[in-house]
């Protein structure tokens, strides 16, 4: 069972067992050191036995605490040490394992020690397969915001493992389709009704890999026709201003999964008066995100911290906001200003009702 | 008085006063901020007036203690903080004005803020203007060695300003000299000649313009074949061996020219019974080093931190060492790979005396 997904120059598989995938990338006897988020030690034994099978010289497995909060200078810092005390050198291929943090911080240690090496990312989580590992955006945070250090460092191959997502809380499976429905809403109708009648608690690894094979596509597609972000790839950020917003205010305690089931709520109201999004799309998103079981009420943060986050430039107060809006399912429209008025009584709303019109 | 070095896919400029060079490349109404190293403060100052004359949005200038102690992830994340407040944004110009510490330092933030923001290289040193500067080698030390975090990251162009020579310490326009004359040896010999004459204390502009050009252009042309050290960029690291051991074994009192005149001098020794090269080439590189008042004698490090500093592998502690060797003038070879205890011996007769043969 494998999904191979095109689009972009490089290889990406959404595969039942990622091991052999990604013995069949490094040759037998080239160096990899695995870099993994602790909470997937187990499976990331399994994979390096099974390279070390291969002929792989696997150097070192770095097990690191992943996660929002340790996507910093100093997790980085960490690891260039570890990397050097491991013997990694410019032929050495980084193999990172985990979820989105987990790729952001190791696919950026891979793109900054020694100027660059090769990497492979293996997302474990449906978040990190349908998103975060695709495209070669790499970084930490900031104590300001969210992504603000990085680089664009494309990987060798992404390698989605299946098995993995049999050990993954639901919660973190839910998260996942947070960015699947955006996905649809982006470029592919017939996923969002695909996401509509999952069966959650049921599903396999042929349903998930066909979804995420799916959602997947939409940002190969995307990212491989703008892969530095000058264009059309913005429009991957449909719910994201709203969504890292909320991230950065409730310091990192509302995950990205959740956070963007809110960002596409609130977008999706501002977008009813802009862009004329109707409300028959608007409520089915809304229908489609509860049933995922994910939250449409944003908590009680602080306004002015949430407009603070969402200001691109940092010194200016009385800017216009910046957001990706959707017109219609399949087509979204990204640049578009907002004043910063009407955005505020748009997450007002959000935070005093659970969803609009009370249905 | 400028001179234009051809080779890279970006402007590479000699320039008298590089305030309206920098001009000419920033569109009116472009948004700047410019970086420098303190001890050029005041001719910032002067390039910054300049700039906002032309139409730049000069939004602010981050004064930095450079220097390759600096040269680390504390000062990388203060600038990233700086240039957040200073309201730094994608489309916001770094403009880095210093010497190759600053350019390394303000080119790596440039790298990776942001996932990367255009950058233009103000080198205000000799060493910068005809090597560090150019190429788009950007990055920080580890504590285990010299450039362990880098990325590379071209600039919009490189221009060197005379003007700041002039306030240059002599004896950092001699260190420049040992970039020049690696770069003679590499790829030019008539060059060696032109340094050999150079009166340093009353030579101007034009005649520092010239040989800075001329080296410079061996870097580009290089650099311009390989920009990715895949391979004949790797000929540039002729010294460079002994000198990062060197500067790393003394933690950086000796600095990175006097620190490459003992490189070529030691590298030259071993080529000699390696790759044939002449004991007149050999002997002309010396007293060319030592007419540019530079030193050729080892200070009194240990000989294993000076080994494992030379270590690419730094797990290993058996493995040879790997070199860039001079075979004869405007000829090396880069890859040979020496036993260490052969290198031991040649770093030991450095330490001991200060000339082969005593001229």
């Amino acid at each position: 069972m494998r999904w191979v997904v095109d689009g972009l120059p490089y290889p990406v598989v959404i595969a039942a067992d990622a091991a052999p995938e990604i013995a069949s990338i490094l040759p037998a006897g080239s160096a990899a050191i695995v870099v993994c988020d602790r909470r997937v030690e187990t499976r990331a034994a399994v994979i390096v036995d099974a390279l070390r099978q291969a002929g792989v010289e696997v150097r070192d497995v770095i097990r690191i605490d992943a996660g929002e909060r340790k996507k910093n200078h100093k997790t980085v810092n960490g690891l260039y040490r570890e990397l050097l005390r491991a013997g990694a050198q410019r032929s050495t291929t980084i193999v990172a394992l985990g979820g989105g943090t987990l790729t952001d911080i190791a696919g950026f240690v891979a793109a900054t020690y020694m100027r660059g090496l090769a990497w492979i990312a293996v997302p474990t989580t449906v978040l990190a397969m349908v998103d975060a590992a695709i495209g070669g955006k790499t970084g930490i945070d900031l104590p300001e915001g969210k992504n603000l250090v990085g680089a664009i460092w494309e990987p060798t191959a992404v390698i989605a493992d299946l098995i993995a997502l049999e050990s993954l809380p639901l919660a973190q499976r839910r998260a996942g389709l947070a960015e699947v429905i955006k996905a649809a809403i982006i470029a592919d109708p017939a996923l969002l009704e695909t996401v509509y009648r999952l069966k959650l608690r049921a599903a396999g690894p042929q349903a998930w890999g066909a979804i995420i094979a799916a959602a997947a596509g939409v940002k190969t597609q995307i990212v491989g026709i703008d892969p530095r972000e000058q264009g059309v790839r913005a429009t991957l950020n449909l719910g994201h201003t709203t969504a890292h917003a909320v991230e950065w205010a409730s310091r990192y305690a509302v995950g990205h999964g959740p956070a963007l089931a809110m960002g596409l709520r609130v977008e999706g109201m501002l977008a009813r008066d802009i862009t004329g999004w109707g409300l028959a799309e608007h409520t089915q998103v809304l229908h489609t995100l509860h049933k995922a079981g994910l939250p449409l009420m944003l908590p009680a943060l602080e306004l002015s911290d949430l407009l603070q986050a969402m200001r691109h430039d940092k010194k200016r107060t009385d800017a216009e906001l910046n957001f990706v809006l959707p017109v219609r399912l399949g087509e979204v429209r990204s640049g578009v200003r907002i004043d910063e008025g009407i955005v505020a009584a748009a997450l007002q709303a959000c935070q005093a009702a659970p969803v609009e019109g009370g249905w």
